[in-house]
This record gives structure tokens, sequence and C-alpha cells, in this order.
């Protein structure tokens, strides 16, 4: 059995008892999902806009930024996750399929 | 030992290799990454902008749109996970910390 | 009477009536309005993700990216003003007084 | 003559101006410049994430929002017009030709 390239089982779960606890199903479809998937990643992005792509490694190394752009790369992730779930998408199979497009679309250099 | 609630392990390898079978270390600076992450999540989005809330709970489903939403939440996951990996941030903990921050930021109702 | 900074009046005229035109208006709620924007800032972010600063200041002028650039320029600028038109939003007046919190949140440098 | 769709000749000044004042030019590249309008765009549609297409509407009409959405357009509207001008795209030729390439792609209902 092929190991996982990503596993998002606990996580799935955690969040759909997150959201039950607190009403939140009412919000999460799809379409509010997606716009709230957009504004965690405008505010990732905001980390990077002044600052060179040199300056860029030391995002996460940094006191003054470092748990900011943790905290965003997690924000990210939990509405993607989030997002994924409440589709019924398998984000796991869906790399996996798209990392063999990929690999098609941009073959890589001749060893 | 608390099993984790994402696992990008394999993913993160897969990701450097691939990268580095292409010679795409030079544009994979955390500003670069977040950018195309930036781009992916457009993509995304794009396919629910006209679809009403109650619609875009088909568009996994329906065969029109089901594998390009697979894709497009491939996307945004591999530049999600690569932007991490590359700032060296452990995507599982942070997740994990966030969390308890949004819990402590929005309390479950009262049972 | 102070000239305006931004005077879109023509083009809220036209947008409003392209969409009459195609009976459109049922699709451009200022949610669906918001989304669209940022799939058209998606796009045009993704003709800078892998150039570097320097290389961005030639888009425009290269044969290969300048037509896409303007189109997405445009992209962005017809969604925009089309949502601040549809929430009835003075553009220019929100923009002059923009500016006036900006001047004063970040003064200019002694002189 | 044509009136112009839009004229933002009066903004592209004062933007020149503004970043002139604040030794920003370094800062300013086109492609820090569409980071920006990213990151301004996310926190525009955090305002629509958890809205219906039906609550959207009152957005800029209610106390709690009507501000809020006021400076996000203009924001946008900044980084916009600043990055257009960087890159010497004449915006409202850019719409022009936009809005001719659009009418042919979707043409209207008949009448």
């Amino acid at each position: 059995m092929t190991p996982k390239l990503i596993d998002t089982t606990a996580l799935e779960t955690a969040l759909d008892d997150f959201a039950t606890a607190r009403n939140w199903h009412q919000f999460h479809s799809p379409k509010n999902l997606a716009m709230a998937l957009t504004g965690e990643v405008g505010e990732l992005v905001e980390i990077f806009q002044w600052r060179t792509e040199e300056e860029s490694w030391q995002v996460a190394r940094q006191a003054e930024t470092a748990e900011h752009v943790r905290q965003e790369l997690a924000d990210v992730a939990l509405y993607l996750v989030r997002l994924a779930s409440v589709l019924e998408v398998d984000l796991n199979q869906a790399i996996a399929d798209k990392m063999v497009l990929n690999a098609q679309k941009y073959p890589p250099l001749s060893e």
C-alpha cells in the first residue's frame, strides 16, 4: 500500500466538530469557504509584499514575523482542508492525480 | 502520542524532488510561492463566482466541474505545502496551535 | 471645483448597459463580483509569480506579455468599478478620503 | 473626441507624489504592487465571505460595514491604478480594448 502524500483525516474531523459546536455549518457552503480561503491567502501574501525574494526566506525565522506567518499558513490550510472536506473531495487522491499531470506537462530535465 | 491533524511528510519530499528534477529551486522563493498560491486560489474561486451557495455544493459532483475543482484544490494544496516546506514551518504544529487560538477566540456554544 | 482623482462615470454606464444587454444583473451581486474580482487578480498575479522584481518592470513592454498584462489589468478594473457601482459607492470620494487617512498614517519624510 | 471610460490622470499623479514624498519608489516594483493588490482584494472579500448574496447588497449601506467597504474598495483602486501607472499602461485604452473583446466573446441577447 502506497503511503499517502497527504493525510488530512484527523483535521477534517476536528474541523467538522469545531463547526458543529458553533453552529457554523450554515455558513460553510463551498462558495463561502472558497471566499474565506481567498481572504486568508491575502493575509499571507501581505507578509511578503514589500520584502525582496531574498528577504522572504527569513520570514519564518525572524521574531517579528515568525508567529504571524505560521498563523496565516495554518489559516489557509484550515480553509483549504475544510473546503475539500465539505465538497467530499479526497485531497490526497486529487493531489496524486495532479502530480501525474504535472509530471507529464513539465517533464524532468534529461539526466 | 497524539496522531497528527495533518501529515504532509511524503508530499513535501515529492515536491522537493519534483523541483530538483526540473531545476526549479531558483524560482521557489517564499515570495514567489506565495504569489503562485494566490494565482491558484484565484482559479479555484472562479469556479464558484457565478454559482449560488446552493449550487456550490454540487461542483464536485457535476461532470463538467468535478475534475476541474479537484485539480484546483490540488494546485492550492501543492503550493501551500511547498511554501510551508521551504519556510521550514511545521504545518501540523502550526495548525494545532492555531486551532487552540481559534477555540479561545470563538468559544463553543454552551451545551 | 477640485478635479476628480478618478472618473469612472462613463465606464459605470457602459458596464451597466453591458450587463443589461446580456441579462447578467441576476449574477452581479456584490458577493459574486467580489469573487470575480479575486479571480481576475489571480490571473494578473500569475504573470508576475516567477519573474524577479527587476524582470517585472518589463512585462508591459515585452511582446509575449504586454497584451496579456493589459487585458488582466483591464479585467480587474472592470470588476472593481462594477462592484463599486452596484454598491452605489462613489469610488472617487472613497479614494479621496482614503488618501487623507493614508497621509495621516504614513506622514511624508521631513524635508 | 470620445470621452474616456475611466480617467485616472489626477490619481496617478497624486500616487506618484505620495510615493516620492515617502521614498517608496524602491518598494513599488510591479511584482510588489501586484502582491499588494492581492492583499487588499483579500481584505475586501472578507467583508462578503459569510454574507449571503442578498445580504451582500447591504454592506455599503449598513453602518457597521459601510466605511470598511469604502476603504477596501479604495485600497484596491489605489494599488490597481498605481500598478498600471508604473507599468506605463494606459488603463482607459486597455479597458476600451477589453470591452470590445468582451462584446465579441459574449454577444448581447438578440433583441
